[in-house]
């Protein structure tokens, strides 16, 4: 393992997490608040630490895979207890383990909460808070790379560790290029976002939380009641730009390179906004009664679709008390989520492509023992290794799933608010049912479940493997046995 | 497709059912009950067609995979629909679907019942209900191949589709000794429980019914309150011959063969032991203080634990009362099931113990990728077919779940009812949780949810496989093809 490169790497982290602290200072100038004088400090001690730490660049620059995976868990683990501290010193979450549950809810673009009252909160705070979302949601590494020149295969080491989707795409042949494009478009969607909003009548505060919040696909609001006081117009807005955000951003490459072809083509795009349209259809028809027209149950259907699938979770309405059926298709829209290379979590719909797929090809192997297939995806032919990684990414989402539930349900609530919890923090979308619906949040646990929710909802940004690799004791034996040798790597 | 063959085997199942029969009819002469008029009427007929459509072998015996699978469905079908017709004549159940219901939950040893008074139904009916569990629990391909010679591998393609596991372990060379060996091992061990349970002070009609119905791990009591008003220790002693029944059989095989090492090196039934044991004493843990004592709480622990991870379905105790640590684990039993191999549902121990050890190696082939690893169970390597195999059944489950849950949510009832309905009729159950939990049944439900239970019952049986292959349109593709050309197979 090459120790000196993560120190590097960490310390870069750190210094990042600094400076986008400037940006909650700056609110906190504007509104006069004196939780600011706290972020300076902190603003200053991480860049500090930061620019010593990784002043120089270490000779050896190689990562490897397990190397990637360390890199990114710690540094997600460093961003969420540094990030954490403000909370703690304003005094506005003085409990370590929510401050931790809340600031990892946030960078892992989850937006469950253990606030009752986001209202009384300051505005530097809700915008750091808010922030999170945004770096969160394309990743911190990414950004990393995107600044920062790295040796040839390491950093797509890096890349592949915290990208979410069954393969990382390169759009282009340079990782760091690949990073920049990425981040040039992110940061245009939201640009636009908060300009559209603040346009349309919102507050401008409101507007860049919003925006970093729908961006992030994350899903903290500035309000106590989430999306459901603002105008209609507003929210339809937000449910728009919400699946964009859920959409494999291959796709905007395309269309700002004028592959406007090659962006039509993408078959997880298509499929994505049939199950929007689907699942609207059919919700909308269950809760058409409970309205007053077909217009806002259609808006409130769309809102909730859209919020569930991005893995969002803002809401504009009580969905815990819709039919079963409703409840039933947002439970299942939380668990299959977004695009691949899109900020949204769950298992992301290119795996359940190709899950069908191989389910297509082995009954009819089956049937006809032998023909031998292969599975494609949009012209290209799918690796077995990627269907091999497909089969065990549901495998071990399936043993974390059960294994949280199994600790959680040990609090006695009822088994909806136990599935739900587990289901909205692993797939990072946030409200679940019941207990935790909507207009609850998650003050009520234990602090154990809420350990294994912080678990869980970096977990699932990461997409399981990072933390199963840094947890496994396996990955370090090389440092125990090479550091003798004084061999590097 | 060999549809002579096809022809002949459905004619030998029916021949089988018919003389089944004669048991409820001698039961109903011992009770003088009229009813047994029906039952012999039935048996005729159905001995009758038996003999007409069998009577001369198919010159080509030929049974490809597929055929053996749509050979399988049909059976099941048969048996379903046939079985279902004496309870329509007594009018003990006037509704088709309600009486096809009942026998496909007979037959799939799934126990769910749409009866809301057992107590009233006559003797003779009551022995063809349970009858039907002990048939369904070894299956009746594989009686079917214990007694009819067949050509080389095409037994072992019948076999294949009717048995549950991952793999299909022919214990001996032969697979028609195979089938013998597991039918005498099976008829011994429940008349066993017979005698046992007579000796203890059960009525012998109870004992037979309660055998019937713990062998094929059915569920079918004869009594309102199932197993709650009988004695503890015989409580105790169906408990055990649950875990028996759901223990792999080669296990029993080696013991009559005295090749005791090689039985207890079966890794499956170790593990599945120590499921047993590990949720045993947590759920007692859980229950401690419901009940009077810390037997008491045993008792009905290890009797629930026992009725649902072999997917029995009997009850002593209603567990939708328990803590949620205890529903989960019960509800991650029904899931998790019982051997392969044996007469238990479920997705099997064995295809868990698979999933892990692929987990493992993923992982470290992940960290270290220049190692190639195989998985081994019990000192044989896994074949990659049989773990893709393992995928498979694992997405094809999930897929059938979803849709399952997705129909039946319509009725608009409480999701872990929805939920719970599922998973005890896919996995052979029969009892699940709220509103079909152990003290309620099924008969509330719409007829188009009761068929899709229909269908979850008898895919979960026959391990899916061979349901989807026969609702396939590419199975019959030869026949159609092929005909003109008059080539046979």
């Amino acid at each position: 393992m090459n120790v000196r490169m993560l120190v590097y790497i960490l310390g870069k982290v750190l210094l990042i997490e600094g400076v986008l602290m400037v940006l909650p200072v700056i609110c906190g100038c504007f509104y006069g608040e004196s939780q600011l004088i706290y972020y300076i400090a902190l603003a200053a001690i991480y860049i500090g630490i930061g620019l010593i730490v990784s002043r120089k660049k270490p000779k050896n620059m190689t990562v490897f895979i397990k190397d990637g995976c360390v890199a990114t868990a710690l540094s997600w683990i460093v961003l969420s207890i540094c990030g954490c501290i403000p909370f703690i010193l304003t005094g506005e979450i003085p409990s370590f383990t929510d401050a931790v549950f809340e600031t990892a809810s946030g960078f892992s673009t989850t937006g469950a909460s253990i606030l009752t009252n986001v209202e009384a909160m300051s505005h530097t705070s809700l915008m750091w808070r808010s922030l999170t979302h945004w770096i969160g949601g394309m990743g911190v590494l990414v950004f990393l790379l995107a600044v920062v020149p790295m040796a040839g295969g390491s950093n797509m080491n890096l890349m592949r560790a915290e990208s979410p989707g069954p393969t990382v795409g390169k759009i282009v042949p340079k990782v760091r290029s690949t990073a920049k494009m990425l981040y040039l478009i992110y940061l245009a969607m939201t640009i636009a976002e908060i300009i559209i909003l603040f346009a349309c009548g919102m507050p401008l505060f409101d507007s860049i939380c919003s925006a970093f919040g729908t961006a992030g696909t994350g899903g903290f609001g500035v309000r106590n009641d989430s999306f459901a006081s603002y105008a209609p117009h507003i929210q339809w807005i937000v449910a728009v730009f919400m699946i964009m955000f859920g959409a494999n951003f291959n796709f905007y490459y395309y269309f700002t390179t004028r592959q406007i072809n090659k962006a039509f083509k993408m078959s997880e795009v298509r499929v994505y906004l049939i199950i929007v349209a689907a699942a609207t259809g059919i919700i909308c028809f269950s809760v058409r009664d409970i309205y007053g027209g077909l217009g806002e149950a259609l808006r409130h259907s769309f809102f909730q679709v859209s919020t569930i699938i991005t893995t969002t979770g803002f809401a504009t309405t009580d969905f815990d008390l819709w039919p079963s059926v409703a409840k039933f298709l947002l439970l299942s829209l939380m668990i299959i989520g977004a695009c691949a290379s899109s900020t949204g979590g769950g298992i992301k719909v290119a795996r359940f492509q190709i899950m069908f797929k191989t389910i297509k090809r082995e009954i009819h192997t089956y049937i006809h023992p032998r023909t031998v297939k292969k599975i494609h995806v949009d012209g290209k032919t799918v690796d077995t290794d990627v269907e091999h990684s497909v089969a065990l990414y549901f495998f071990i989402y399936l043993v974390v799933f059960a294994t949280s539930m199994f600790i959680v349900s040990f609090e006695g609530h009822d088994l909806v608010t136990v599935f739900s919890s587990v289901a909205a923090t692993l797939n990072n979308i946030g409200p679940g049912l019941s207990m935790v619906g909507p207009t609850q949040n998650y003050s009520f646990f234990s602090p154990l479940s809420k350990w294994v929710f912080i678990f869980d909802m970096l977990a699932g940004r990461l997409e399981l493997m990072p933390l199963i690799v840094f947890l496994n004791p396996s990955t370090y034996k090389g440092i125990i046995k090479k550091a003798p040798k004084k061999v590097q790597g």
